[in-house]
């Protein structure tokens, strides 16, 4: 019988969640012999769905508890460094949610600990594992468009975020909890490092929405100049309501390519001539990611088999965290930021309340 | 200054004050001298909405009191020949709507009397206007899809017709009035007559909507062998009342090509996440076939001051009644009929009241 | 730790290898104990592939020589009958391909022989588990369009069939091994069994492909008049070359509906103004129905683990099979042919070779 | 017979001729008197192409040889404001190809002389005229998204303009050349002006290509906040040589809205199922904004006939003009530029070569 990878997973919320679904009802080669999560009820329930026997309530306990070669970690952005760390010391591989930490001291921290450790880390960017935006970066590589000139990539959430991710303070807000994924899209399909960027925010659901937090914003663009010379921008907003949207447009020397659609199923209704034609829109991110979020994690277990290093790396978590600090940045301080800025900084992030 | 074509329109109602209207706001070369129709009200409300003056209430008096260069026939099917034939013996051009007549008999007089006359004669297919029918044809001829093998074709139309319209006995019904054509599309794409048609209909909304004739139907299937050796077929709902929906998909040795689509306009919104995508359908066919009420307008004008034939002939119309005149044989003997049968039948339309 | 349903694979070509690696790589909850195969190099082939041990060249060497809960039957058409028997009579559960079998005799066997060891049986109509065509039939159900008037479906396959699955001495040719979908599509969305059936083939490349037997066939249109009073279309094209393409559209007294898509990716590229946007085609069957083939494995596991009676039965199995029938004798015979007619027939398909 | 509004046509280049034509092929209530061009071939080619019998090198010959009510200027941008003014004071309606002008003196100047002479004045803002965007503006304005919360347009055009129109020093470059008219669609769709805009320029071809004006770029980011809180992005790439694309999204409280598309006619071909579908794109502008070309010369002469306001003034043009200003300023000074600092700027454009 085939080898089975055993996983912790590290957060039973929505994010662990569908992975622990996922792992449970697609990858054969894989089997979660722990869930951790300190809420109880949370905790319940996701066992329940994805049919675990081993819950407990930290790391540590199933540390002690269980056996396990790896650990899945989905819990929120300013657990991330310990949760790291400490399995990393236990020579545990580890998948890491977006975004990869608060600050650049802990990505350095999550990495060197990794690397010491010999543990491979694989970055959640579930985009690098999706066919389209696959598919997409293949082309590019191999020329089809010629140089990349500009790159647009929106992501547009339907809900609002928990309080703890759209406040600054204790999360970088948006721009960490959402725009994460398109920071490391544009680095990879440009294959060019961000020079500098410029944010322009807008608040228009929060006080109805119950939003406080000081520099709480629900909207947000984006503009990037790249190492290469390039263009980028990105569009985020959340909560939009309307659905899940993940979208992107790259245009090259050549010509444009145009990655994802809103549709989110071939079935296509109208009874009201007056109204048209009514097709489905993606609901939510499961739907729209559904075979990225399983290539992922089969991805990592094959890389755990096979000993080879993940597609997404802790390098480039470090680097959607610096766009993270230097987009923030440009929206307190008005004015465009170089990503050296960031990176030469004393303190590159003051607005993060325990910094 | 440019001279301009002198038309006389015969027909008030709806298609007729449709081709008025094109006429009046997007053809400069031509310009409506009489407006005829018997019915008052019509045709004062359509010579308002296009500005006309000489309102007759026949063609004889507009012969009398007005001058033009051509006329065109939008009337009720059953008074197509004799208005051919009276405008024909004036030396005037004839724009004719379709279906071109009720039987062959009537198609060939037509066809004789323009002929005899050296007037020209130009049958209302639009579809052989529109500018992506057209280019279909022409890649089509070209070879892009290789021999083509198989059509589809399909009309639905959102209203039900008028009572003579729906009746077999006095206008051969909906193969006639709406799937007239499908026929000449299938002809002019594939570059073939039609050899053989087996037709199955049904009946679902008759009752409920007052249209109480003998064998009336509002949904129907063609299927047709044609010379070539190709197959085709047509759907046929009307009313479908969810919008206008013209359509094709041809198949090729080399490939498919489908041509049309249902979208109305380029606009869609989102608001609901359980909804989905909303997008205008095209509402009625002058929506729908725009453009082709421009351009078929203009070339029958260009045809006449240049000399020359028009690109939808009278041997076309005379086809399409053909087809028209299998069909309803065929599913009023429940077999496939060859379009022979119909050439060469002493009375290929039974059915007729008035035949 | 979950319990598995273990699975003995007959037959490893194609479609057995496309399952073969479903079960490996997206359903935990079975286990391929044996795969059978009589051609060593397929055997071996679809073994490495999907890393399978143990590999036989019968079924009877497999019951011999290791141990499994169900059998899923992909051979040729007319080893179903003899494999399916030897199955039920062991107590295995049976998957099986379509079409169900060659007659309505071997059905009535098979249905019979499963009910009797109280087996189940489930047919690998994929469509029936495809997230698209699911939701359309659930909604229709839900009256969303009112009552259906009438449906068109299409498969255009790729390649041209081995030399026996387009003979249809030997395997009713297209209509059983491409169109066996659209039959049973048809009666699932539109809740109703098929009352007469008229057919219509081309030949355009047979010839040139060596496809030599009598009565082949690469085009075929089938239109159908329903118990219900409905109308169905159906149009296969194989070998198409262009695509593996699966629509299908739904009338109903309210509205419409259209279902599948031959986008096979969200990734549209322009690099040539003359040439325009170029979007990806769904190349293959596993490509368009890659879902499909893991939810109807997962689903006929799931009703094995749970005792349930599968979505897709060996009635509906037989219903295709009598349309097949009677298509094929439409075309033979030039004329529609009632289902009864098939039913009621001593023999009802006298073209078989060995019937 | 009705009264024809007489027209002088200023430029008889590429956008001169596309209006000659339109207003000779579909306005059957205008007539072209006089062709006004300085470059003998241009002028001969386009009174050709249209029919245009009256043909002159320069406004003042057209004057003293001509009768009109009406002049069209398309020429370069830095002679508007003296034939404007030269028109106004002659009592002609002008219709003002964008951008309006080089500077807001230049358009104060316009709109002043234009209301001295109580002549219309209206912008060549297709848009304002396209049934897609017409329809967009009024369903925002309706609520049907809620409160506008960001905007992304792209104007992206397929060639090099000439080199007066990519030189910043004598036309203010893309800006204002290309992406005039999405400043104006978002002042439109909006609701709002513009408050500050940053923006982005990459020079990829401009070496290649022979364009090597100081400051030339044929990428560009324009990031805008606007008065109302909300945000804007334009893009803008010229040449892109891909095809011509002019495509809005509009986010509100509510909904999203996407407004136009890129595949230019409804036809779709595949013949290589590694290639897919094949649709063409719209290759330049006069295919994509058709109507709106027809619809807003109609307007312009309903308004002169009408004595009415036309829906795009001058105010709406000066607005375009400040933002290209702002935007201009804001990349060389690479921050933030408030709209308030171009207006009250002593210079607001340095760089302009006579200025």
């Amino acid at each position: 019988m085939r080898r089975q990878v055993r996983i912790c997973m590290l957060g039973a919320g929505r994010v662990g969640r569908l992975h622990s679904g996922t792992i449970t009802r697609y990858v054969p080669e894989a089997t979660i012999t722990a869930l951790v999560d300190p809420a109880d009820s949370i905790l319940e329930e996701t066992a329940k769905d994805c049919a675990i026997e081993n819950k407990y309530s930290s790391l540590e306990e199933a540390l002690d508890k269980a056996s396990f070669d790896a650990v899945v970690i989905t819990t929120p952005t300013f657990t991330h460094r310990d949760l790291a760390l400490l399995a990393a010391g236990q020579g545990l591989h580890i998948f890491l949610e977006k975004p990869m930490a608060l600050n650049l001291a802990e990505c350095d921290d999550i990495i060197e600990t990794t690397e010491k450790n010999g543990v491979l880390l694989q970055m959640g960017f579930m985009r690098r594992s999706d066919p389209d935006f696959m598919a997409a970066a293949e082309r590019i590589r191999a020329g089809e468009i010629g140089e990349p000139t500009m790159i647009k990539t929106l992501t547009h959430g339907p809900g609002l975020p928990p309080a703890w991710a759209n406040d600054i303070r204790t999360s970088n807000g948006m721009l960490a909890e959402v725009t994460s994924h398109d920071f490391d899209t544009i680095r990879w399909l440009m294959g060019s490092n961000i020079e500098r960027i410029y944010v322009e925010t807008a608040n228009f659901k929060g006080e109805e929405r119950g939003a406080t937090a000081k520099h709480f914003y629900d909207n947000m663009f984006a503009t990037m100049k790249l190492e290469s010379g390039a263009l980028g921008n990105i569009s985020g907003v959340c909560p939009c309501d309307y659905g899940y949207d993940a979208r992107a447009e790259v245009i090259g020397k050549k010509g444009i390519m145009l990655i994802g659609e809103m549709k989110g199923q071939a079935l296509t209704v109208t009874i009201d001539r007056d109204q048209g034609l009514v097709t489905p829109i993606f609901r939510r991110w499961p739907e729209r990611f559904a075979w990225a979020y399983i290539n992922e994690i089969k991805h990592f277990v094959e890389c755990i088999l096979t000993e080879s290093t993940p597609r997404v790396t802790g390098e480039d978590g470090r680097w959607a965290v610096a766009g993270v600090l230097a987009g923030t940045r440009s929206f307190l301080e008005e004015r465009p930021i170089y990503l050296k800025e960031v990176f030469e900084a004393e303190d590159p992030a003051p607005w993060l309340a325990g910094d």
